[in-house]
C-alpha cells in the first residue's frame, strides 16, 4: 500500500544491491524509515527486537532470511551445516510465530530438492519472493471476498453515507506483506469509491492501534477516527458501527479466534448490538489440530513494564519518550491476546471466501483438511 | 483513608485558620499536595481545573465553597448580592454536575432559615460539614452494604484466597469525601480481615484506575494489579474474577447506569460469564425522572486530545510529560461515559442496602420516591 503517495510492501529483496529491505515498524507513525538487512544476522535481530512484526510479515521475512542464509552459507566450507545453523537462529528469534517456522521449513526442503550450492542459492531466492508474493495475493483476495459484506451494507445506506467499520489492533498491510487481513476488504472497498470510515481502536498497552492501523489509514486516505478501546460498545449501541472486521493470531478449524486482548468484548458488543463480527484470515492461520479456543488456546503474559510504562512523541524534544502511568508499587499485569468463542462471530474471511466460523463452515471452504475425520 | 499511614479526607475545613483544604488529585499519583484554598475564587479555580473531581467530592466542596462565601459576603456592603453571586460562580464551573448545584441550594436554603449574618455565617459552616459527613458516612453503609457480598464469596473459597474483584475508573474514596462508592466494600472487606485482590482497570484515556484507584488501594494496603480495559473479559473467561464493582454518574429509577466508558464492556462480559457485576451509589445519584438509560441519558463527548496525547512521569525529567500516541493528522473521538442497561447489573448497593437494578427494585428501597406513581 501507500506511504506518502508511492507504493511499498512491508519487506522486500532489492535486485540491484541483494540486500533485503524492510519497513522499521518500531519507529511508525513518528518516523518512516527503511531499514537494509545485509546478513541473517541483523534479519534475527530484526525479527527479535520488532523492527517487524505480525504474522505473515514474519514469515516473509524468514523466508528472506533463508535467502540470505544460502548465500551466506555459499561461502562456507560446511554448506549443510551453515544453513542449518542459520535456520536454527532464524526459528529462535519468536518461538511462537507458527508462519516463521513455516518459512523456514518450506525453504529447507525447497533447497533440498535440488543438487548444486548454486541451484540452492537460487530456489531460495525464488522461494523467498513468492512466499511474500503468495501472503500479498492472499490478503488481495481477502479484501476482494470481504469487499461483497461492504458493498452490501453500503447499499442500504444513503448515497454518500459512510459505511463505518470497527477494528481492533493491527490486522493491516503492516501485519503482512501487503494489503493485510482486516482491513483488506476496507482497503478493497475505498478502491471501489465506497465511501467508508473506520473506527480504530487504540488496542493497549501497545497501541497498535493508535500507533499503525492508524498510519495505514492515513497513508492510503481512508477516513478514519482513533478512539480508546472502551468506546467500541457505547457506539454499537448508538447505531455508528455497521461491522467490525479483527484479524486474528490463531483459529481453531471449529471457529474460535484468538486475537489481540480485547477482542472478545468487542465480539460481545457486536452480538449484543446486532452488529456483524467478521474475522479476516489467510487460511495460514486456521489451527487444524485444535477443538476449543477458549480452553485449549495458550494466552501469552508479556512484561507488566507494557502496562505500567507507554512511550509516545514529546513535541520539544522531537522524539519518543517513554513515561510511567502507574504508582511505582502498583503491580501490573499483560495478558497479550483473548479467545472469542465461535458463537459470537458471523464469519470467517479467507482467501477462499466467506464460511460461518464453526466446523461445518470451515469444512466447506477447506473439505480437504477435514478428509478423514468423522 | 490512609495517604502515608495518616487518615485523610478529600476535602476538609481547617478549624484554626478558617482555610478550605484539598488534596490536589491532578498530581497523583506522582506526587501527594495538600492545596489551601482561601477563597471562593481559589476554589472556583480548584473544581473548574479538577484539583478535585468525582459526583460527592465535588458537592463537598461546594459546600465548603459556600461557607467561605458567607465569610466574605459579611464584610461586604451589601451580602445577600454577594452571597447570590459567590453562589452563581461555583455552579457554572462544572455545568453537569448535579451534587454541585445540590450543594449550593442546600447551603441558600439553610441561610436563608436564619437572620442574622453572622449566624448566616455559623449556619453554613456547620452545613458545609454535614455535607462532607454525610457524604462519608453514606459511603460507610455502602461498605456495609456490600461487604455482605465479599463475605459470601470468601466463604465459597478456601482459607487464604483471595476474593477478586474488578472496578473500572475511580469510584473510589478520592471521587467522595471518604471510604468511595465502588471501593466502599473492598476497603470494609479489608478492614474486616477477608483477603482480597482488585484488579484495577486503567480506564483509558483519563487513566483514572490507573493514576487514582491503584494509587488509593496501594496506600491503604490493598493487593491489587493495574490491567489494560482490554483484559476484564478474558479475565473472566479464566475464572480470574469473582465479583464486578463500579460506580456510577447517573442510575436511572429503572436501574439503568451511566457510568465511565468502558463499563458497558465489562458488564457484557460479566453476564456471559456468570460473573456478578454490582454498581454503588450514594442515592443523590439516582435520576428520578429517566426512565430509559440507553436512549435519554445525554452523553458528554469532551476533546479528542485526551485520546491523542497522554502525560505521564518522565523519571529523567522527574516530572510529567505529554506525549503524542497517534499520527497527527490522524482524528481522535473522546466519548466519556456509557449506559449500561439494568438487564447486564446483578443489583446496586446504595446507603440503604443492595436492590435489583429495576423499577421494583429500587422502589422497594426508596418507596417514597415512587409515591404516586402508576
Amino acid at each position: 500500500m501507500r506511504v506518502n503517495g508511492t507504493p511499498h510492501r512491508t519487506v522486500w529483496l532489492d535486485d540491484e544491491s541483494g540486500v533485503v529491505k524492510i519497513i522499521d515498524q518500531r519507529k511508525l507513525p513518528f518516523a518512516f524509515e527503511i531499514e537494509e538487512l545485509r546478513s541473517v544476522d541483523d534479519l534475527a535481530t530484526a525479527i527479535r527486537d520488532m523492527h517487524v512484526r505480525g504474522a505473515g510479515c514474519i514469515g516473509a521475512t524468514a523466508g528472506f532470511g533463508m535467502a540470505l542464509a544460502a548465500r551466506e552459507a555459499a561461502v562456507q566450507v560446511d554448506f549443510p551445516t551453515a544453513l542449518q545453523a542459520s535456520a536454527e537462529l532464524l526459528t529462535a528469534t519468536r518461538p511462537t510465530a507458527v508462519n516463521l517456522r513455516w518459512a523456514v521449513d518450506r525453504q529447507l526442503e525447497a533447497m533440498a530438492a535440488v543438487d548444486s550450492i548454486d541451484e540452492k542459492v537460487e530456489v531460495a531466492t525464488r522461494v523467498a519472493r513468492d512466499i511474500a508474493d503468495e501472503d500479498a495475493q492472499w490478503c488481495r483476495r481477502i479484501g476482494e471476498h470481504g469487499l461483497t459484506l461492504v458493498r452490501e451494507i453500503a447499499a442500504g445506506k444513503a448515497e454518500g453515507e459512510a459505511v463505518n467499520i470497527l477494528t481492533h489492533c493491527n490486522a493491516g498491510w503492516l501485519a503482512f506483506v501487503d494489503y493485510g487481513s482486516a482491513t483488506a476488504p476496507i482497503y478493497a472497498a475505498h478502491a471501489d469509491g465506497i465511501p467508508v470510515h473506520v473506527w480504530v481502536d487504540e488496542t493497549r498497552p501497545r497501541n497498535q492501534g493508535a500507533r499503525l492501523t492508524a498510519w495505514e489509514l492515513g497513508q492510503e486516505g481512508v477516513p478514519h477516527t482513533v478512539i480508546a478501546d472502551n468506546v467500541g460498545g457505547h457506539l454499537m449501541q448508538r447505531g455508528l458501527v455497521d461491522l467490525v472486521i479483527t484479524g486474528t493470531d490463531r483459529t481453531t478449524f471449529t471457529g474460535d479466534v484468538a486475537n489481540k486482548i480485547g477482542t472478545y468484548l468487542k465480539a460481545l458488543a457486536a452480538h449484543d448490538n446486532g452488529v456483524p463480527f467478521y474475522v479476516a484470515l489467510p487460511s495460514s492461520t486456521f489451527d487444524w489440530e485444535m477443538e476449543d479456543g477458549v480452553r485449549e488456546i495458550p494466552i501469552e503474559q508479556r512484561g507488566g513494564e507494557e502496562v505500567s510504562h507507554l512511550a509516545g512523541y514529546e513535541e520539544t524534544a522531537g522524539a519518543e519518550v517513554e513515561v510511567r502511568l502507574t504508582p511505582e508499587s502498583s503491580p501490573t499485569a499483560n495478558y497479550a491476546f483473548d479467545v472469542t468463542p465461535a458463537r459470537l462471530i458471523s464469519g470467517l474471511i479467507t482467501e477462499r471466501g466467506i464460511c460461518r466460523a464453526s466446523r461445518e463452515g470451515v469444512s466447506e471452504l477447506f473439505p480437504e483438511r477435514f478428509q478423514g475425520t468423522p
